[in-house]
């Protein structure tokens, strides 16, 4: 049986005091002695008493309730954002209001009206990621805005997302610690953000080391398929390559099946990188890491947006998460 | 810019009647002329004027908000569990109040005390899976209590959750319409509720058409290593399988590797069919399907969950997802 919920008037009769003293003693309102603060607080902790937190946060005009605006929460790495999200605000008190999906125009203005009619303390927009810059919504709020996992078009919001520049210069520097020599890079769209900057870190540690890729990068789409196509292509302009950082695990996985259909060892002949960690999302399944990669930090990129949400001063610009080096099989 | 919040004033001088007449024709609290009323909300509307959802919520009592108490947020499955389940109660005007791995006594004693004062709607317990039975919290909350993907030690609590008997014949039943006759089971341990309904589901359907299993059901572990040991078992046992049903993903994968490195061809020599679709988490990062699997329903959990929590209504007993079949490249 739930047993029933303790008042305040409970605590003041159990404590010998009158209500507004017991009100006094557990809200710091008005100045009372330390003993009889001490004596109802202890009073109410023994009862179990809590505070109506919705009757507070009427009184202080807060609903201890963040916005938190999704893309599309079903993507897999937006997921891993608000789950982090929704877990570290929890611990916090703070309940998450969730619109998913409602980031045209028409849908903007509607949740913008609806969140502020229900006072919320902050708003968190989580993106699917850092290839195309997302339109600011921090001016429609009169609370605190944090984007996460995303590039807005204004940078004088507060971001916290992805680095691909040290994304890119940590896959360079583990493949020349390993002596690889003659890397290609096979990618994304020559537009994608993603690409473009995960490119140029690792152009920039290969500078750094007196070389340069060893055929130019072959920029094309997410997907596996074009692993596939590109290494095709690359093993052909760089027979004796030895390593391939490839800007995905998708990319990567096809990369490799054509690598090993080649006759040629991975990693023995051709070390292989990818970026994402998406075996991470089966290891709790038991699944056995196979490929090296770059974690680009979701969970990172979570906890800190819950921590820096609930800050009394929120400084602009952009935060990135450090990614981390996952070191598998392939390099 | 951020414009000014609309009040309720804002909306009765515009409409040009009384605060009173304009707070009835939105809360249809008391009678008043229906031209009135759609006077009143037209100007509401026009306005953008939203009841302030914080001062509603206080009057009558409730917070719409929902206490989500999970295991383990950061599982994988309970992941997309959680992300569904908010994304649905959202679109309902709901925020969710999440707990993380808060589920031993004296924890789950004080988060319900928390959520209590939260004045919260409702309860959601997302659990990680079906394996074994978790303690019934439904009689420490005095609102609503539904469990999600779990198994719990009261069958009078409201649980939605997979359906592993449906799981075990969706397999079975797709093997057999693929001709196969000499089929095989590895699955987890013994005692996993789970892993012994998925082995019952498969056998009444091999039963029904005047089969058995081709040897007696591997039990052992849900991961890709176990897959590799029990393959390189039942290969010797019976030399001719022509099918292998794994409990999970991972132990599929695992029996993959052997089943390939033994010369036989996946699915032409033996068919292979998991659990778990994980692969669709990957889906969205354009990797091409290669298992075929069971999914086992997460998504539509979190949704049945989100729809039937603020039923009336809420009818004790178990529900079921239904799973579905997904057809890639080895059955």
């Amino acid at each position: 049986m739930a047993d029933q919920l303790i008042t305040l008037s409970d605590v003041a009769n159990a404590a010998g005091v009158s209500l507004s003293t017991a009100s006094k003693a557990l809200n710091g309102t008005d100045r009372i002695s330390a003993a009889t603060r001490e004596h109802v607080r202890v009073t109410a902790d023994r009862l179990g008493f809590r505070h109506n937190a919705l009757a507070r946060s009427f009184a202080r005009g807060r609903s201890q309730t963040i916005g938190v605006l999704t893309h599309r929460a079903s993507n897999p790495f937006s997921r891993v954002v608000l789950a982090t999200v929704a877990a570290e605000l929890g611990a916090k008190e703070q309940a998450v209001l969730l619109y998913d999906a409602r980031m045209d125009e028409q849908d903007i203005t509607e949740s913008v009206l609806q969140l502020r009619a229900r006072r919320i303390d902050g708003v968190i927009v989580i993106g699917t990621g850092t290839s195309f810059p997302t339109p600011s919504l921090t001016n429609r709020f009169e609370v605190p805005v944090i984007n996460a996992f995303t590039v807005t078009e204004d940078p004088g919001d507060v971001t916290i997302t992805a680095d691909d520049v040290a994304i890119g210069r940590l896959a360079a520097t583990h493949l020349l610690a390993g002596g690889r020599r003659r890397i290609v890079h096979l990618t994304a769209e020559p537009h994608d953000l993603a690409a473009q900057r995960r490119a140029e870190g690792a152009r920039e540690v290969l500078a750094a080391a007196g070389l340069d890729w060893a055929t130019p990068v072959r920029f094309g789409r997410w997907r596996e398929e074009w692993g596939e196509e590109a290494a095709t292509e690359v093993l052909a302009a760089v027979p004796d390559v030895d390593a391939v950082f490839c800007g995905s695990d998708a990319i990567a996985r096809g990369a490799e099946r054509v690598i090993r259909a080649s006759g040629r060892r991975v990693p023995d002949d051709v070390a292989l990188i990818g970026v994402d960690n998406w075996e991470q999302l089966m290891h709790d399944q038991r699944v056995r890491r196979h490929l090296t990669t770059i974690d680009v930090g979701l969970e990172e990129i979570g906890r800190l947006v819950a921590d820096r949400l609930l800050e009394p001063d929120l400084e602009p610009g952009i935060q990135y998460a450090v990614p981390q080096l996952v070191i598998a099989d392939t390099a």
